[in-house]
């Protein structure tokens, strides 16, 4: 069982249950593909970057196959995804609100385990952004896409604030339920507003210039 | 070594080889590859299953890869696909035949493996699914197609029988080689039977509609 | 830290250096990626070989997130691909002749570290060829491409070549620094002529006949 506090734990479970829903919603439109291959996508969506995490921290069995309510939570969003995708649409906004939620969490309790692990502040950060992101690229590879957090919005990098607001306040020996809340807080809403205004991580020179000789 | 009683280990054996041989054949026909190529595909299919649950079980390094006769098999396989690949495709069906035995050798060796490891029942179940079907998603995916195990036909589903079986049977006490085999051969039965009928999971509702439409 | 020789010390740093950039040069070619895209194929394939060879015999976590040096020169080579990706085609060669470096140092480093850790001579050989070859197929998958060292060109023979040869020299006694570097020029040696003179590896007999009738 988790030995974070309360409202993390919230935090965690919810996340859990939103990337399982929308991970095997995005599969749905992705790839043509039956119950199986739904909720196996919704379960490694939400589950995936934490066995990542806990695979390179050697923290094994992964968390998150030991504690029923992840992959009971897990499935149980694939499970839904794949009843319901049409009605699920209408509720498009609520769903990218949870899944927010749901990034947040990852990142922050993927680096804080990671750094209690033993690593350095850089591979702790880079672990918090793997945790959040890591279920989402399995996803989209094994659905024949390239990762959408490789390619456009902003996804990766405010898990990567996010990671290292917590990296930084455990070092400052500050962190605390209200450090760790805060963290996520910055990321949701840098998360958000990528959101609301469209905004997109830059692109290299050349594929820039590329597209304004077009 | 691996410690199974003799008729599993040789149920486990000759799936090894299967998977080799079969994963090296289909990723001959989905993509123009070198000699390299096959026998690594074929490698992969055969042996990635149990590496990905060893990895998670953290019984390392890979008993796959501790066993000299399973990675020798493995890459027999995939060179024999290599050489023949033109002329076993008319003994398609043996091969077939012997690919569900691999299927469900795996299914009921893996979730015995992750129950043994201390895992819960319903992920030692996943495990042996993932045990048996990890390989072939990884194939598929590196040779740029969707898995097939997401999109049709029973395979994952066989495993999660025998799986299921063989887990209930070590929660009951009753777990033995009569057990592991009758296990084994629920799940090559309803494979076969998927086969013959060309039976297929669900898809989702949605999908459904799509194509009621067109 | 590393406690490898200086010589080897340098090769290896230099080839993750080189894989970080050259990684992200192939990735910015193949796929349309913002900055996180390019940095993290970038990192990916200059650390996965790596992190998959420390996650199979269980060193973990992964020596190139623990030493800093190697991240940082990941990521070093990602940042410069993503800055200057136009202008470094110009010296495009001696991209070629640092990244067979690198080929040549994780092959060789690879193998020993596997057959240090008590695997067989097979396996370890195995886990050589994954050390050099597994970050640029991890790369290739995510951006949606079959891994070109599956394909074409002399690229994971020569990586199997150093690893035999440093696994030969380990099992006679005679494993040192100058061992090491002469298996580390052999493997050089053997990619640089496949790239001279456009070697491939041999495809399926049922491929060349296909060829021939076109």
């Amino acid at each position: 069982m988790s030995s974070e506090p309360a409202p993390l734990l919230a935090l965690d479970l919810t996340g859990t249950f939103a990337f399982g829903l929308n991970g095997a919603l995005t599969a749905v439109r992705a790839a043509r593909l039956d119950v199986v291959g739904v909720v196996v996508l919704g379960m490694i969506t939400a589950l995936g970057g934490g066995v990542i995490r806990d695979v390179l921290i050697d923290s094994l069995p992964p968390a998150t196959l030991v504690d029923w309510r992840f992959y009971t939570l897990a499935a149980a969003g694939g499970l839904i995804a794949f009843a319901l995708s049409k009605h699920l649409r209408r509720i498009g906004t609520a769903i990218t609100v949870l899944d927010a939620l749901g990034l947040s969490a990852f990142a922050v309790i993927g680096a804080s385990k990671a750094l209690q692990s033993g690593l350095g502040v850089a591979p702790a950060v880079l672990l918090g952004v793997i945790t959040a992101v890591g279920g989402g690229t399995i996803r989209d590879t094994l659905v024949g896409q390239v990762p959408s957090v490789l390619r456009s919005g902003l996804y990766a990098i405010p898990a990567l604030v996010g990671a290292s607001v917590t990296v930084a306040t455990i070092e400052w020996g500050v962190y605390g339920l209200p450090a760790a809340l805060g963290a996520a807080l910055t990321c949701f809403l840098i998360r958000m507003i990528g959101i609301r205004f469209s905004l997109n991580a830059p692109e290299p020179p050349e594929t820039r210039e590329r597209k304004a000789d077009t």
